[in-house]
């Protein structure tokens, strides 16, 4: 599908055929399309937990106030954030790059990251942010459909997902085939109002 | 072009043809898609400042370590999030439904965000890094390249684009033709390192 297409088609689902279950392949797809999108300093920081399990989707919705989009969906992701990955053999991150420039990447990305909490969380927010849109658009041009969702327990999911101490949740998103579609979109803002030239 | 062509050809891009302008119709068609990118409750929380002129590219790229793509490129887009957009007048957001439901997502609205600063951050970097990536596909779609940007000084780009105060600047995305093609990708992590069937 022509990336226009899906960016102009792409719309919050939130009804799904519950019978429908994406191949291996497709999921594989969906998955190696959002690694490429890009992350500062090419850290990667994201991490997705790919929910399949019926029983792990339907506690997940009790857990978004029963939005049944995500037990219906076929595919829950959960897109997290590693708030150290900085930290953690940062080498890996440029392993095809001669090591002079390499020791100089890794020495900036621990002065950018080290100490700073905010800056940590606000990088996973970005990383999953930019991620996330790749997955709805993949998906979108696969023939399915998506809908992101931050409305639910971010910590009662986390115990149910097992998340790491030093990795937060940034976001949820359902992928599967709709079975019904989204109503208009529900109030535009005009560019003039959202964009300006050169400065505020 | 193909969405995963897009998504498989998106790459960070250091050097522009300095000389090339792009035409209003084709930056109109980038925020056009930008602004069809999803944002929770529809707040649509982002702020785009396109800069063209050429003087002001260069205090950016010396506000940015000097690095030269942000004077090279055709335009920079600073991607600001309004952290009130949630107070501003909701009911706009969603002036397509019907009242009842209206009115009941306000109220959800203001609940969500009010004197949540920090939620108000994550939702600013949240929105701003999924129009982000539209930005770039969409642009890669048209025959351009970008490159996303947060290595600049936040607080003195701030002053130099009048950046109102309860707003935060997330991150830039520079556009343009570009003049050299990005290297090989530098040492992308495998899937099975970062996905994680059903819970971590």
């Amino acid at each position: 599908m022509d990336t226009f297409e899906a960016i102009k088609k792409r719309r919050s689902v939130k009804s799904f055929d519950i019978n429908h279950k994406m191949t291996r392949d497709e999921i594989t797809k969906i998955l190696e399309s959002a690694i490429l999108s890009p992350t500062s300093y090419n850290i990667q920081n994201w991490r997705f937990v790919i929910v399949t399990s019926q029983e792990i989707k339907d506690k997940i919705s009790e857990l978004s106030h029963g939005q049944k989009q995500v037990s219906e969906a076929s595919l829950v992701i959960v897109l997290c954030g590693d708030l150290n990955s900085w930290d953690k053999n940062p080498e890996r991150y440029w392993k095809n790059i001669p090591e002079e420039p390499r020791s100089m990447l890794v020495d900036s990305l621990r002065n950018s990251y080290r100490d700073k909490p905010q800056m940590q969380r606000d990088e996973a927010m970005r990383s999953c942010g930019m991620a996330a849109q790749t997955i709805m658009l993949a998906a979108k041009s696969m023939g399915y459909d998506t809908c992101p969702m931050k409305g639910f327990d971010y910590d009662k999911v986390g115990k149910l997902i097992n998340l790491p101490d030093d990795h937060i949740i940034v976001m949820m998103v359902v992928v599967g085939k709709a079975s019904k579609q989204a109503p208009p979109r529900g109030g535009q803002l005009p560019l003039s109002e959202i964009s300006f030239k050169n400065h505020f």
